[in-house]
């Protein structure tokens, strides 16, 4: 099988290192914007070719992992360029432009729109990781409209890189992502801003920083090139939710001026049973 | 070396494992409001002696690692209890107001006011680690008040267990913890709140949520009973982050709203130099 990842970092170079473990047989070229990445992917043999658009006809099956703004136009040209037989699904973080994007397009019954959700903070070829997307949750929208052929050959490679699928149309995707995603890291962005600007003299961070401040702040670290279309595609759904989030700080902070400490302790006390909802999540083994 | 161990939850167990092994001629008492607690850690061999307060008068060490609004009332009996020769040290998340309470209490030299800043999101003795302080900052204020030879013999101690000491006066601590720490779990429990509250059918945020949520939403799941009188204690230091936390979200708002993603993109790419500070963070092994 011929297998095309456009975009080949974390995302796609997690993918690659699970097509070469599960497929040995597969052949994987891929395309990159960045010279310096693809040329990386090469070395680092996530990649057995180094590709470009004109092969693309070659392809059995496309991954395409790059930012969801770039999704939008490059899309439509991968689905000119493939063959009839081909499968091509994403991995982006928003569903409901693109799948609007390509409702009319000829070949939209070649592509899978797909969401897996797994990552680090990390970026680029170096950041791939083995076994990311074991047990990790994979969303699948508009299914019904990928030939039943294509979604049989995408999803058999998720099966065996252990991944649990789950039907969900892009509106419900792009509003639960939302909450659960898009949220998280504006207020991890956030809280990192806050601190630095605060805190001139970095060492004053460094020292008193734990493991605590770490974890709620490591989604900062995120890159900026992917996250910022993903906000702008979401824009209505992460407006809604910011809000919200706001909403309950200015609560806390109304409690905190009021002296209402018995309203605090309920409020964290009501929140601890994301303890529970937690332990479903599996998480990122790194 | 009899010391004895106020409060045999995640801080004060963490502290007894480690002095086990470093010092293992030492005899551990242990001394737990709550009696299943304190049987728990006798059990889990933390402590040799379940004891009490009546038995301070053998200590030749406390350390008193209780929620910082019983701190205040107990710190001051235990004192009283101790004989000349004792040193005893806590571990509470705010110092301005217990290092007040205990200015002018005549065994105020047998005192040293510590913040070791480690811990976990879980509580009570079964959550004790070894090493946990290994490689953790360990804050101490008003140094000069102590008595010389017990300085000495704490921070033995806190060098044995590998911890970094700094010296800050309790102004100073508690206006950077409340960046660096307070905030952090505000952020975090309002975000799990935020989620809980629209998700109504848990199975959703199971479902979507990855590592990226778990990581930010983790401090949510830490004890109201610890947090609720440490917010209580850094009240204007805590407010006045917040605030600065909340004007910074509604100014990403604003910039969404206005379709401002350049400046969006800025603010994130400005924020990943938290990148550099967290990479002198040693963290949390577990």
């Amino acid at each position: 099988m011929n297998v095309f990842i456009i975009g080949i970092g974390l995302i796609g170079g997690s993918f690659a290192k699970d097509i070469k473990r599960i497929m040995p047989e597969s052949k994987i070229y891929g395309i990159d914007a960045n010279d310096a990445h693809l040329e990386e992917a090469f070395t680092l043999n996530l990649i057995d070719v180094k590709s470009n658009y004109e092969d693309l006809g070659l392809a059995d099956m496309v991954i395409v992992s790059i930012p969801v703004d770039v999704l939008v136009t490059e899309l439509p040209k991968i689905l000119d360029a493939v063959n009839d037989d081909c499968v091509v699904f994403d991995g982006g973080s928003t569903k409901q432009l693109i799948c609007k994007q390509l409702d009319n397009h000829p070949k939209r019954r070649n592509y899978l729109a797909a969401h897996p959700i797994a990552g680090t903070e990390f970026s680029g070829p170096s950041a791939a990781i083995e076994g990311l997307y074991e047990g990790k949750t994979n969303i699948i929208c508009e299914v019904e409209k990928t030939a039943f052929k294509l979604q049989e050959r995408a999803l058999e490679l998720f099966q065996k890189m252990g991944m649990r699928i789950r039907y969900m149309n892009p509106e419900a995707h792009d509003k639960h992502i939302a909450y659960v995603s898009h949220l998280s890291h504006i207020s991890s962005f956030m809280l990192g801003k806050t601190v630095i600007e605060k805190e001139k003299n970095e060492r004053d961070i460094f020292d008193m920083a734990g493991s605590g401040f770490e974890s709620t702040v490591r989604l900062a670290k995120s890159s900026p090139a992917m996250w910022a279309p993903i906000f702008e595609q979401n824009k209505k759904n992460v407006v809604e939710t910011l809000e919200e989030y706001i909403q309950n700080l200015e609560e806390f902070k109304q409690m905190l001026l009021e002296n209402d400490f018995e309203g605090i302790y309920n409020e964290m006390n009501n929140t601890n049973k994301i303890k529970e909802i937690l332990n479903g999540i599996p998480l990122n083994k790194k």
